[in-house]
């Protein structure tokens, strides 16, 4: 039994292209598995839980057990792989007034800074921070990233003027590169307390490393288990007669039969909208794998049962380049961390004017499941072709489960299209046009060309 | 000087075919001013401010005047266009922590129901009704919608017990149709205050009419100043000399130029996070009247800065199938509602370890607009073409702006794309799926062959 299983019964016009894609894919996940792809410098994320996350695990519970200061609110200063992770599991667990009634809180909510550049939100955090006793921890490999340098000079003079130096530099945990850069060079001068982003991992193959562990485990998540999820997939594949009857596989052959058969775009379908941090995040994996040399399906998203009546029209019935991605999830109602697992049927009202006595007694989850097959049917019908992927539940397992998972499949995915699925050289060229147009030192040729053409 | 003006600059490859599809732009406009295109009975939005709004926001002000009961919290039970559009204003104004700190509270807070079929969402939904008290705003046209039907049963099962049913009575606001439908049948039963919604206004383009204008009314929001902001459009194309030179006109024959050329998505980029609720609301404003009888372009987002870490890379260097429609905003400072104007620069560090010092004392905003040009430049240049749409501020003006904006040339696409931009009738499938999966009366042998499917 897969902790992410894949239903492949609506693959329609894809079928026979899939199924001739497995073995090429079984062959992509072994140059993965043996270091022989490209990009191989980076493979550290693959297998980690087992290889060193357990030790990280341990080593960070240490840590917060040695904070000796009280904090109601952590601050997580990254863009990218470093905050959409720790954000995909919060979304997905956390309550979701968690701020507005305390009740509310089984564990220490977490914002989000330096993933932007909007001075409103920055504005608005600050006013937060100063009501609550907050731990900042910044999350950035070199230290130079515009948006959460910026975000982090403001939060730092924010915290020494109001905790003085000393005891602001207690407040603020960096994670950042083991020997070099410019957050490590800060960070050893000031004192604070540093974690390791390894050296063979990017940003969006990280939440399972320091990246995402430190603040999840600051709000009081029990990490472990999310790693014992992700390592029951690379378990799976371990141990596997048959590579080519794994999911991460036949997603993967999936993916890419759709992709060659000229689909455009995959629609990855939510259950619930608590899983928005995971399909930002799967957003961020995919298209920043793929989409480069001109390649790659342009990752979107669909949550249940909302976007039905919003984006469902084209789903059926606009342009037939689309392939969609399923997730179900069999029991939804919430069980994972601290939070009770509750439940609401539909209740019993004397008289039937509004319809709906036939739902009476039916559990809502019951009925969103009804309406994701209702719509997956309805779609299918309408000539997108796709895959289901099963989950269980939504739980700190399933999460890290599915974090491996897409992982995995999105490593073979760019093998098979024949990129290098761990570099993102189109970023860069933002970034350059960016440190012209503000005036770095070294940039100000560039910057002059940039403005003569705005 | 128009309050949403358009820069064509970048259209690049499509500038021909774009300035070529004016001529037939402005007829589709013209056709829909004088009723002549397809799905003419649901032409109310158009010059609604002037024809209905401004009296119907006067009687708005009277029944919120007449309101003797204290509420802290809005309850808006609705899906799609039933609530799209005041999360849109209400997401773009609000102060982003404001249900956790009290000096934040400028308007009261606005949660939703009834736009999903999320069980734990709704739970926790009723764990916040708890600790607050509740105004419920229910709004369907039919009042037969399964999300907000199961949505408003639950919750009006839970007023009636916390406030006993007539107390309950005065809590609930009913905005549905003026005669007939499930949901007016039951208003009336119950004695609840009831709105009217328009006969010619479809969900999706009902923003500015009741169905807005009410909770963001009661949410303490000055509603005319969104009227006033969407009139200032249909002014604009009411007083031209040469409506080709109208910003909706030159949108519309560009985003058909894009289509005709064989791009497959529209990747609208906002400038700010706090945008993200209007980028919700185009998408299915475009998804759902463009995207049917096989034509459409994919509306997707990006949201300035953080999704370049994220899916810049893809719009940067994946396929070239990609068309780009940036909001810019020359002042991103929140001004609007009550709060008031605030800044920050980024501030003085001794010493420059941070390498940030040739960025002091420049204001975020100021480098979120680099950013925003930097990346712009660099999409072109990597061979996607797009548009720039240039707003002043965000504010109540401007969002109501935006609405009319895009409502209009929404129209003018489903013109040139010669489908009904106002019907949706692939939604139907999968609502007709769900009522067979669920046992409705009447839909039981389509029941029997879809679990027969699946």
């Amino acid at each position: 039994m897969h902790t992410v299983s894949i239903d492949t019964r609506f693959l329609g016009e894809l079928k026979d292209s899939a199924d001739a894609s497995l073995e090429r894919s079984v062959k992509a996940l072994e140059a993965i598995q043996s270091g022989e792809c490209q990009g191989s410098e980076w493979l550290g994320w693959y297998d980690y839980p087992r290889r060193h996350g357990f030790d990280v695990v341990r080593t960070i519970s240490s840590y917060k057990e040695s904070i000796d200061f009280h904090y109601d609110l952590v601050v997580v200063i990254g863009i990218g792989g470093s905050y959409a992770g720790t954000k995909a599991v919060d979304d997905a667990i956390a309550h979701k007034y968690q701020g507005w009634i305390d009740k509310a809180s089984a564990q220490i909510p977490i914002v989000y800074a330096g993933h932007n550049l909007s001075e409103s939100e920055l504005v608005e955090l600050i006013d937060l921070m100063d009501a609550k006793q907050p731990l900042v921890n910044v999350i950035s490999k070199s230290g130079t990233t515009t948006e959460p340098s910026v975000a982090f000079r403001v939060i730092r003079r924010y915290l020494e003027q109001r905790f003085g130096v000393e005891q602001s530099a207690r407040r603020i945990v960096a994670t950042t590169d083991k020997d070099r850069g410019v957050l490590r060079s800060l960070a050893e001068e000031q004192g604070y307390k540093t974690f390791p982003i390894p050296a063979d991992i990017g940003g969006r193959f990280s939440v399972l490393s320091c990246v995402g562990l430190i603040p999840l485990a600051l709000a009081g998540y029990d990490i472990k288990l999310l790693l014992e999820g992700a390592d029951a997939v690379f378990e799976s594949i371990r141990s596997a007669d048959n590579l080519s009857q794994e999911p991460v596989v036949q997603y993967a052959a999936a993916r890419i039969a759709a992709f060659e058969s000229g689909k455009a775009v995959e629609v990855l379908a939510i259950p619930e909208p608590r899983l928005i941090g995971v399909l930002e995040w799967w957003k961020q994996l995919f298209g920043e794998s793929e989409g480069k040399d001109g390649k790659g399906l342009v990752p979107t998203g669909l949550v249940f049962t909302t976007d039905l009546h919003s984006l469902g029209q084209m789903v059926q019935d606009g342009v037939r380049n689309l392939f969609e991605t399923v997730i179900t999830c069999k029991n939804a109602t919430k069980t994972g961390g601290a939070s009770v697992e509750r439940s609401i049927k539909v209740p019993h009202l004397s008289g039937n004017c509004d319809q709906l006595n036939y739902l009476e007694g039916r559990s809502i989850s019951e009925i969103n499941m009804a309406a994701i097959k209702a719509s997956q049917l309805a779609h299918f019908d309408g000539g997108v072709p796709g895959v289901e992927l099963n989950i269980a539940t939504v739980d700190l397992h399933t999460l890290g489960a599915l974090f491996a998972f897409f992982e995995v499949s999105c490593a073979i995915g760019g093998v098979l299209l024949k990129v290098n699925p761990f570099d993102q050289p189109g970023v860069e060229e933002y970034k350059k046009n960016l440190f012209g147009l503000m005036g770095k030192p070294g940039y100000e040729e560039l910057g002059g060309s940039i403005r003569s053409r705005l």
